[in-house]
């Protein structure tokens, strides 16, 4: 049966049902854990599901952050420092990335509370990798935009540098994602495996 | 073997490979189709996989849009009505809606070129949904941003009603997106099944 809501019924759901009803109504997302630290070299630790490819060259990335009218440690630090990390997520660290949501106190490092491990790459980017994610990105802070509808942030990464295992990687560029295991999320806490379908030809009329 | 390519190691790769690499990096998308029609009532479809949760409360959605230095229908269209509807994608729409990525010529609708099926809400929103895909969310234009880093831009739209089978929602909100058999896509042509792992509590220190 198919169920019809308007803006207005939607403005009027229970605050839990709504959240999560509208966070996966638009379906799959990619788990990602944002890597950033602070001036101090304190690291932070903090799964997204909402990282968007911007451009391909120069290598941009792009994610989704909510107001800043609570401190928000990856935005403080990414202002900070200039830098981040994106690094993805895997079945098997499907409950430590999902961890890293906890309120920890500023001091607590979500690495040492997950049990995930920070690497650091020699290039000098001022940000912690997770160690156990296959596919590890590195960038700088490029740009940010306030979204004026609720007061959101697009905030835009220049890639520096990225790492994956040479071998998933197709000759024509594809990365299989169902080797390296990665996970989807739907809304704040279904977590999703890949089962690939099939690669389509470029589309011509 | 782990690879790792830096800033300047991407900008010599080989154009096709790049862009399907740095694609695929960044993970799984979901697949959504966005119709829009113009002035005339001329339909449009187009196959994205940057669709961003940016609000539950109230709702909006967003996507990238590439810079429009060529005409791109979706924009002209959503700017000249005010409206576009977001669409899932299943297993069984796959082929069709790869297909829309097709550049067809200006007066050829993707919904006559694929077979899709044109549906109109009876809200008045000027812009035509699919009617196989079963979740279906219409929203009216709100906001753009010029992303200054490669000149995309993110569109936000204000969801005014959504349509999705109440049976394969949660008490909770969330929607079983596999029951519903949406589908993920990895770069420009790599379609995902999704395969339910688990569902985490929300998480406390």
């Amino acid at each position: 049966m198919t169920k019809r809501l308007t803006r207005n019924d939607i403005k009027q759901l229970d605050r839990l049902y709504r959240m999560q009803l509208m966070n996966t109504l638009p379906g799959i997302k990619n788990a990602s854990l944002i890597g950033t630290q602070d001036q101090e070299g304190q690291s932070n630790l903090a799964i997204f599901n909402s990282v968007v490819h911007i451009g391909a060259n120069p290598p941009y990335l792009g994610f989704i952050l909510r107001p800043l009218t609570v401190n928000r440690q990856t935005y403080q630090n990414l202002k900070a420092t200039g830098a981040f990390t994106i690094n993805m997520v895997t079945r098997n660290m499907v409950q430590q990335a999902h961890q890293t949501s906890a309120k920890y106190k500023p001091g607590e490092s979500e690495f040492a509370a997950t049990g995930l491990s920070e690497w650091q790459s020699d290039n000098g980017l001022p940000a912690p990798y997770v160690a156990e994610s296959p596919v590890r990105i590195g960038l700088t802070f490029e740009e940010e935009q306030h979204i004026k509808a609720n007061d959101t942030w697009l905030i835009i990464g220049a890639v520096q540098e990225v790492f994956f295992p040479e071998d998933v990687v197709l000759d024509t560029g594809q990365v299989q994602l169902e080797k390296l295991e990665t996970v989807g999320v739907a809304g704040l806490d279904g977590y999703y495996g890949l089962e690939f379908l099939e690669r389509l030809a470029y589309a011509r009329p």
